[in-house]
């Protein structure tokens, strides 16, 4: 029996981006596979019979398979390597002023359909496909040993685990429940409620952001827009805003942001916040304020959605652009992966227009440092935004 | 006579461009135009004969029109608010530990042809186009006016007079001469030598890099190459660098590289100061550095030379991502125009790829807030760059 009888075969040609070490497979480059179970970790081959690496195969999945390896070493071991080189590329970035950080940024590190951030001791998992939740236990022994948590939980509810053939759960693996965690950025303190929240439990990839609206507020009247728990509405008050609006659709999330706001010692002259459609709450009024921030949810989940956002989108920034007083600031950004920077770049351009406003871009969006992008898979890009100056 | 017969006629459909305010008219864009000097400001209209503002001309350029106005805002007046924006702008950024920064800058501000710096009570002015040449005058009295500078030195240096029908002018109008300028960036002291420097005296564009790159620095072994005089050399040790190494071909840039690493207390002790051509060094011996920032002259300054250069960046990237140990970050730019965002990632991916290296973008660069970008404008970006983590 030839070695790559029990492996997956590449059509001729389609190993070009396993060799540039891409890391997705996608089902119409196999030209043989062997058969196997779901997540099941395979060898990978070119038609011509060389030995790519090795990855997990789900046949239910376009994406069928994401390698972990690109070389001979056992793929467990690589897996390993990779997390722990996740985790001793953060250790610099961060302090004691700062407890909430991802560790682990799925594809961004090398692990691909892992993503693991850590609140204030509290360690939080993320699961998205079948091949690394047959790891789990690998996974939760490993970072279980490094990092000793006071608690885990499992929020595995992507969207993408139903095409894995995967339901969604949450639970406390270990230790908890913990109601609520508190965790430090930039000194500044955040409530964090674990199982009730977007994400993981925080927008840890607006750091950077949140960090340098800290550094443009001094003196500004502020309005937070999607406001969600307040990240940006406290990073503003600390950096000197006279007054902060916040509006969010969920009330929820505005009673964190009010809690937010409290644990660090802004209580409430200058301060409102606003349970309401933030689209209703820029139409309604005047809009007096210096420093906006507009951080909306995804307004493109699927490819077919790019059209309505980014009219949704441009209706917000011309809205904004029309009203805001002369030398105001925008902060804006688009999550949506459907929406590139140079299309979102062009929605702006477009509202400007037909604000009919002087409107230039000081700043691109930061990434945060603990978000690595790997070089050789572009696809886990998706944040972009601008800091804007109005004339 | 009809209003339009003393203004520049577009061709039908070319008016598109002014109409989004964008402030260049190109020459083959133009259907008539009356008797005119090089340099005169006159009004534009499109082929209906639709007003769209005034700019200033020169026959002998492929650039023939800058626009002052979009609206019949006289054009001085307009330019007058221009730069009165431009600078209000700035005076929430800066305080008084950074006192070197850009107040205009060109087409981003509104001001074509018009860049202006500010040194410690210094300004330095570049005029770069005929029309903005012959309202130096103007410039100088009203900048004089508002910034009470202590001296005043005009640096017309840049290549593009030449095909303005300008000659290169260096001099000082007002007070000075001024033998050399201490200028503080978040603290941190810089000797500039205006006459005999690169740009107008700093490379005020790479603040925000300069500021990170501190950040980043805390115990690691740095490299800087291409080095000039030493900004980034003393960000990382102000953040903590064990060890600096300098290169950087001129022999005066290396004085004063040590010379600022002198002024900010870092004496002889693990400080290195190459006066060495930067590729000769990476290839020479073993890079045993935790940090390197490689902010490289523009390889491409014309279109043709894009081939050349992109070789250029990616040999100097293999160089480094074969040779840096595990874990090390890498700053790099490009200010090469012509090699745009997409492109120069390109080439960092190949050269990764060449060094069969796992490479990480942590951050995209970070444009000084002091160098805006009009969004009608986006040719006025020309600085990109990466940091990246080697795996």
């Amino acid at each position: 029996m030839a070695e790559n009888d029990s492996g997956i075969i590449l059509h001729q040609g389609k190993d070009k981006a396993v060799r540039n070490r891409h890391p997705w497979i996608f089902s119409g480059a196999v030209r043989r596979a062997p058969h196997f179970e779901d997540g099941d970790i395979l060898p990978v081959y070119s038609a011509e019979g060389d030995f790519l690496g090795s990855g997990y195969f789900n046949a239910r999945c376009s994406i069928i398979g994401r390698m972990l390896t690109f070389d001979r070493t056992p793929p467990l071991q690589a897996l390993e390597a990779s997390i722990r080189r996740a985790l001793s590329r953060r250790t610099p970035f961060f302090d004691e002023r700062t407890t909430g950080f991802r560790l682990i940024n799925g594809e961004g590190d090398e692990c691909p359909g892992l993503i693991a951030d850590f609140y204030a001791g509290v360690l939080v998992l993320q699961f998205s496909t079948r091949g690394m939740d047959r790891l789990k236990e690998f996974v939760l022994g490993l970072l279980g040993e490094i990092l000793s948590p006071a608690a885990i939980y499992e929020k595995s509810n992507l969207p993408s685990r139903r095409e894995e053939g995967l339901s969604s759960g949450e639970s406390w693996l270990r230790g908890g429940p913990v109601p609520s965690v508190e965790i430090l950025e930039d000194g500044l303190r955040f409530a964090v409620d674990i199982p009730d929240s977007q994400k993981t439990g925080f927008y840890l990839d607006q750091r950077e952001m949140r960090r340098m609206a800290r550094g443009l507020a001094r003196g500004r009247r502020v309005l937070n827009a999607f406001s969600y728990t307040g990240g940006f509405t406290v990073a503003a008050l600390a950096g000197g805003a006279v007054s902060a609006d916040s509006v969010d659709l969920s009330a929820r999330a505005m009673e964190l942001c009010a809690e937010n706001c409290r644990r660090n010692g802004f209580p409430g002259l200058g301060l409102g916040f606003h349970t309401a459609d933030v689209f209703e709450f820029l139409r309604a009024g005047p809009l007096d304020y210096d420093f906006v921030v507009l951080d909306p949810p995804a307004f493109a989940k699927r490819k077919g959605d790019v059209m309505n956002a980014c009219r949704g989108y441009k209706d917000i920034h011309r809205l904004v652009f029309q009203k805001l007083p002369p030398g105001a600031l925008v902060m804006t950004f688009s999550c949506s992966h459907f929406v590139d920077e140079p299309l979102f770049r062009q929605v702006v351009f477009q509202a400007a227009r037909e604000a009919n406003r002087g409107v230039r871009i000081l700043q691109r969006h930061r990434q945060a440092l603990d978000h690595p992008v790997n070089i050789y898979h572009p696809e886990s890009e998706y944040l972009k935004g601008f800091v804007l100056a109005v004339d």
